[in-house]
């Protein structure tokens, strides 16, 4: 079953792809079968990272990036990660509008994954889905997030470049650097570029980065400007994208290093927490959150004593 | 040493405080030796946590909600938990600006957490750090954060109390309202009421509300309008967040119990994964790293090994 699973995924077979990404979605037994399946396979795809704060026009200029890679003979999957209110259930219905503008196209792979509310899985259920792409022979996967938490700058380090999209005129534009946000961004693109204070965001980001001492090797994050609804300046961005590409090649060895020990850490340390919760047992775990929740014990004193439990087995 | 550190935080010494809460940020083990001194202790102030989007003026807010506090007769403490890049090093800075407005008053004490990019740990040492002001006698303790990410969402879950504040005009309202934070918001402010768009944005916030179903004796939040440099409607969130706190006592056991299982969670997973490294050893781990980065092994096969290492310890 998931063998011809893992088969159909590699010979690009677009139901299979959507099927397999469901399977890493609801966290089942067989999304990690498939991923074991084909993880030799992968590797070859360049994963392109877009984030933001909500409102930077991400999903029109992914649509564009999307545009100049098929132009370019490129295929494409996209995975828009989309934390979704219940109230919402915004990601299909997203997904329906989005793919209109590549109607008929198999080369174009579009979907969204709900953030389900659970801590850290994310990050590794995105690269799982990136891998799925990888596997089925797109050539370029675009893995979007909405936000400038940690959980998006962990998503966005899974990329091979990772863009940072800004927009004029939300008020604090220093904040929004201030997020974690600069360490992580190879390219940054201004979009909305035709409104207000475009240049003086670009100048602020500038003076943000010739305060970081660049050697003469170095990859200094270039500034974009783009208006994603008119296509200006995407094709700059592609050329950047396709530089950056070039210019990593060197440093690829510890990129690669660098994300399967990530990888590793996420994996490992969701595994030791579900073996923990299966040796406690519910009952115990109730008692003593019982007595935190009192007062009667501390936290660490309490963790402790678990991990007592799970080590004495 | 720490016993006099914990005695000293007890009594409500401001140096002891910033002291205590400077070794829980640099994840010295001297601050959980002070939080098990102190736990006892605690419970008692009422925790306000204020999150939203980069420019919705949070900060501001928040320092009208201090004035308030105070003027109610009040001891405040504040954490701004703020991701620093190493760029700016804002922290410090900032803390300095933003007590001037409170200079001289010891019933105020703020203080900026950087969140040194470690995943996870964030939500842990801001629960910690509002603990010690707990435990030296703050009546409220709020924790105010820069973003919209899981990480935030999970900072403001260790709250009594959760305000999301939105603003007008960043173009697209929706997708600030997905980013998993209706759930989290027990009171919604829209700041910077003055500006065009703020009755559209308070009508989106009530319709996004009106989907979900409220039962009599639910809470619905309610949507506040304030304008925060002139002080406009904080006396109405004033009122708001005694309301709320006012109706949460009957469920109180329920949310002491979540939040003590969270914690408890947080740290027996930080934990797993320290025991996990000294018993693998770094050799070990970097040989596996090198094999999944060649594609010769799949991350979770790696990580099976990594598990039956640590357990045949």
């Amino acid at each position: 079953m998931t063998s011809s699973l893992a088969d159909r995924v590699l010979s690009g077979d677009a139901r299979a792809i959507a099927r397999a990404i469901s399977l890493i979605e609801d966290d089942d037994p067989g999304g990690v079968d498939l991923i074991r399946a084909v993880f030799a396979q992968t590797g070859r795809a360049f994963l392109v990272g877009v984030t933001g704060p909500p409102g930077a026009g991400k999903s029109t200029l992914v649509d564009r990036m999307v545009g100049e890679t098929r132009r370019a003979g490129s295929t494409v999957g996209v995975i828009a990660v989309d934390p979704t209110s219940p109230f919402t259930g915004g990601a299909v219905l997203g997904d329906r509008l989005r793919m209109q503008s590549h109607a008929g196209d198999e080369g174009v792979f579009i979907r969204s994954m709900a953030t389900r509310g659970q801590l850290g899985g994310v990050a590794r259920a995105t690269a799982d889905a990136a891998l799925v792409l990888d596997a089925s022979g797109r050539d370029i996967v675009v893995i979007e997030t909405v936000g400038v938490g940690q959980d998006e700058v962990e998503i966005v380090r899974t990329a091979d470049v990772s863009i940072v999209t800004l927009v004029p005129g939300t008020g604090d534009d220093v904040q929004a650097l201030k997020a974690g946000i600069m360490e992580i961004a190879d390219i940054f693109v201004v979009n909305k570029a035709d409104r207000d204070g475009a240049d003086r965001l670009v100048s602020s980001v500038e003076s943000n980065l010739s305060l970081h001492a660049y050697g003469a090797g170095d990859w200094r994050p270039p500034v974009i400007k783009t208006v994603a609804t008119t296509g200006d300046g995407v094709p700059a961005l592609m050329d950047a994208i396709a530089r950056f590409r070039e210019d990593a090649r060197a440093n690829e060895g510890t990129r690669r290093r660098s994300r399967a020990e990530s990888r590793l850490r996420e994996i490992v340390s969701e595994r030791l927490m579900a073996r923990l919760e299966r040796s406690v047992g519910p009952g115990n775990l109730a008692a003593l959150v019982e007595r935190v929740a009192a007062r009667q014990l501390d936290p660490y004193t309490a963790s402790d004593q678990l991990l007592k439990k799970v080590f004495a087995d």
